[in-house]
């Protein structure tokens, strides 16, 4: 069965070396002093190694099953959720208002990589609590708030969101449930909702669904979509439970992966729903939590590389098979373990340089949002904005990949169930697809966030990259040559791809649409190295400064100049493949394909 | 559910318009008429589509069950395969002798692949036993070929193949099953055989494993391997069947896909084996079928490519969501189709110009098998060594990332099983894997294949790339511009990265090996570009003549001239990586992973 070991230290690394936490001037950053961060993350860390990584497996074996009406969860996650309520960990970067410890999201998401790294399935319960909850503190009445927050702060009821339906996931415009006013106030919904993750299960007294519908009447298509609170069971004005609601799982979906997770189709009867925010500002409401819930996801794909590379080099180093080529290593054994062969290594690297490089990126993504929401920082919220189709997309799809390879590490091994290689890979798949599947964060990227307020934040980023190359170069020349040259030239040829979408999609727009997956790709290239410029030249900080830990920095300067060198460089083939416009994309009629 | 349909059309161009295959001088060929070929292929097709492609999701959701030791088949197996013994398919390109009908192994290859595309899990039964008949004709003596060869040709009985233990799958020399040598020439066989496709089953009366063991008293690691012919149930001298051998199973594995193939844990005790081939050779006597063998599972990476872009193609026009950027498409329709979308072409076309490509390059692979083996070819034989792993390892590899493309077109339909989408990347998984790794392909490539007989064979390699590109240039501008000034690039790159490893490698050979990966892709979007730039040829020269289906022939070169623009170009990348050599990739101690 695999293991999964906190990167505490990895972590620490980030928070402190690199995005220098305290000293940050966001307003809550004064309290992560490293002995804090430390602390939390080490009891994190247990939870997840002790309690959730072993439901694992148990989540993807047994599933969650719908008898009579009622979704049962796998054996043990009902008590693991109870653990996990009782150590708040569900309210950490929530208002203490609501019962939350209102840490800053950036000691969330360092917890939830973990989290989500452990045990996935089991996580996204809570996760998509967490979302529901933000919006209706963003969104909500006070009276919604007293009502609802505190209960789903701690997480004694869940939440979800009710986006899909069978005709529609990502143009919702399609939608077709409805909402009809009551004379109270409050709404019927009727409809269905498909793939509603955590939908119903058997680890909370309520759910509280947030669901998009048309009020009858109102305008069509997209501008005409609200967001209700449907509970499942009723909830009295002095806060207890009433009857249930016109709300019923017609099916659990079989899934590919994430099978602890009960994946639901949600059928709303004249359920009773109450408005969130603005009458058809639905989509809004929705997406207000937007930059989050991707990032949460883009956050998924680097923690299953990182649960999953962690089991490959335990395997890589422990298998014995063949001889190292350049003369026998392990002499008194039948044969040299994998992690001699430079092909298993090249792999290796590959998922350690991306595993670390996303972390840090992902981590510089929340600070980002903390001072976007704890300091009203504009710039702050545009950047994040811009970089959010990347974090989501870029960290999926090579999160995923390096779960694949994880698994080839294993041989036939990693094909068979016992070894727990394959549910990374299956549950790594689902973070390509929901919360906007990745064609569509490309398009997010190109067809929008570029243009964004006059391209001011793809300038700043630009500008942003230039004076950190500017400021770092000439004080070391390995350095210079290592990472910083590197570093020069992928964000050139970023530059250039974004140069050929402005003088080429002018005129038809489908030359920049046709290249947005590769300048997803290859932005997220350029963010992960420049997070492996950073990191590595913290590490030679620390070493200059005479860290006692020298190991450990030497170690990030090998796995940065290895992104470097292996890695980055795959903006130039991203370069070219955009240059070459859509003429061959869209060259047959659709007959022919 | 998903469908298929045989790509009949598409075979009978690469066989007669590129391959010219009834003029190509190579015994049997000039019974390849088009007109015959189309009907062969018309009728395996037939039964392909109708009768193994729906039992494939029931293959997948059933999978193999083994109770009081008696391996069952998921239902509907065992009515198809008797199908498909009538139709006489299993013994194709078998000798006349034993009942085959010696057709060539180039039209095996072509509905092989239709039977693989339609269900891969089931046409493994026939598979192994094409591959263990194959060995017992190359190594066995006549009374061991008139003994099993006839009913190994009609499948009446199947094989299989036994390889791997617990401890040892790609570093056989390890093994620890023995041979007790008998008096009357048998031995008896002990030991354990891990991952045993077809390993047993209710399909046939009798299996005929192939089992790797050492004798007792034999040279210590491979070359005290010898290989042999062990019956599930002996086999009387006249022929009929006798005691049940000392062979069971001990369990079926639990796999990510190919459920509908039993993968057995094969134990062996005492059970009477029979020399096959030399002692002590047994590796060489299962290895000769390899390049076969490898040919064979490349082709599993173009078949579920193929039939998973077939239902992606079939998605994207059908479903309805968002409008195309320029201009509405389907006024009459609430949204327009998904193949308007950029993106969406993006991915459709990656598939579909690797599926064509790589069906061409596996087709030109059997070719050269034919002339080896029918005309004593060594010239092609050498090349096809070369190729082999190349064919088996890039064909695989991104056969797999096409069924995650065509997977992704679905969004969320595409993670839940209904779809059938998701089966297609769990079956694809595993061909990176069996049959040696893909690692252990780019190994064979560059640490063995490129060096054998003094480099001859990646000498004629360039050398016939470089005669195409003389012979073919000059003649029509676009031609040379879309096809051949690219494939003379990407040429220019695998030469480059040849000579980096020559110059580097002799230093320290993991400057080579660390580059092996990159090596046999850049290897294999070269080949892909020889092939797209004879397609490309084949179709001008078509269309120059007048061809009547114009469409066609237009759609290829716009295909071609896709896979030149947008893929080829990745040769760059991989010489990149490996002029950058093997210091980052080997410079952390084992301890720092």
């Amino acid at each position: 069965m695999p293991r999964y070991t906190a990167p505490v230290k990895d972590m620490q690394f980030v928070l402190h070396d690199v995005l220098n936490t305290t000293t940050a001037g966001i307003p809550g950053y004064d309290e992560l002093e490293p002995e804090f961060t430390a602390a939390v993350l080490e009891e994190a860390g247990k939870i997840c190694s002790d309690l959730l990584q072993p439901l694992n497996s148990v989540g993807d074996q047994e599933g969650c099953t719908l008898e009579n009406g009622i979704v049962r969860t796998p054996t043990g996650f009902k008590a693991a959720f109870d653990q996990v309520k009782e150590g708040g960990w569900p309210g950490l970067d929530m208002p203490e208002q609501y019962g939350g410890q209102n840490m800053p999201y950036l000691l969330g998401t360092a917890v939830g990589e973990m989290f989500s790294a452990s045990n996935q399935a089991f996580t996204m319960y809570q996760g998509l609590t967490h979302g529901a909850a933000s919006a209706i503190l963003a969104h909500g009445t006070e009276e919604q708030k007293d009502k609802y927050l505190p209960k789903m702060v701690s997480c004694e009821w869940t939440g979800t969101m009710n986006l899909t339906e069978p005709h529609c996931g990502t143009d919702l415009g399609l939608m077709r449930t409805k909402a009809a006013p009551q004379e109270d106030g409050s709404y019927k919904i009727t409809g269905q909702k498909i793939f509603i993750s955590a939908g119903d299960h058997d680890m909370a007294d309520n759910i509280i669904h947030l669901v998009l519908a048309k009020i009858e009447g109102g305008p069509a298509g997209i501008k005409g979509v609200s967001l209700f609170i449907v509970p499942k069971v009723n909830v009295n004005d002095d806060g207890s439970l009433g009857a249930r609601n016109g709300v019923s799982v017609g099916s659990i979906e079989e899934k590919m992966g994430i099978h602890g997770n009960s994946t639901c189709v949600m059928n709303y009867d004249e359920a009773t729903g109450y408005l969130l925010g603005d009458e058809h500002k639905g989509m809004r409401a929705m997406f207000t939590m937007m930059n989050e819930a991707r990032l949460g996801v883009g956050m998924q794909g680097v923690s299953q590389a990182d649960a999953a590379y962690q089991n490959a080099v335990d395997y890589a180093k422990d298998r014995l098979q063949g001889r190292a080529v350049t003369g026998v290593e392990n002499p008194d054994g039948p044969a040299d373990p994998l992690i001699v062969h430079p092909d298993i290594r090249r792999s290796l690297m590959d998922q350690k340089s991306f595993t670390e490089g996303g972390r840090a990126f992902l981590l510089w993504g929340a600070t980002m949002i903390d001072a976007a929401h704890r300091a009203n920082d504009k710039d702050a919220d545009g950047l994040v904005s811009l970089l959010t189709p990347v974090i989501k997309g870029f960290l999926t799809d090579k999160g995923y990949d390096m779960t694949v390879q994880a698994q080839q590490i294993y041989g036939g091994h990693g094909y068979i169930e016992e070894h727990g290689m394959s549910q990374y890979t299956r549950d790594a798949r689902i973070a390509m697809i929901y919360e906007g599947a990745n064609g569509v964060q490309a398009l997010d990227l190109v067809g929008r966030k570029l243009a964004q307020d006059g391209g001011k934040h793809v300038m700043a980023f630009f500008e942003m990259v230039k004076n950190y190359i500017k400021e770092n170069s000439g004080q070391d020349e390995a350095f210079d040559r290592d990472f910083i040259e590197p570093l020069k030239a992928a964000s050139k040829d970023l530059q250039a791809a974004g140069m050929y979408f402005m003088q080429n999609g002018m005129k038809n727009p489908n030359h920049a649409l046709a290249g947005s997956n590769d300048f997803m790709h290859m932005f997220g290239h350029v963010c992960l190295g420049l997070m492996w410029a950073r990191m590595g030249k913290a590490s030679l900080d620390a070493l200059a400064g005479g860290a006692s830990d020298a190991t450990f920095y030497e170690t990030k300067l090998a796995t940065g100049r290895y992104y470097m060198a292996r890695q980055l460089p795959a903006t130039a083939m991203h370069l070219t493949r955009i240059q070459s416009g859509a003429d061959t994309v869209m060259a047959l009629d659709a007959a022919n394909f």
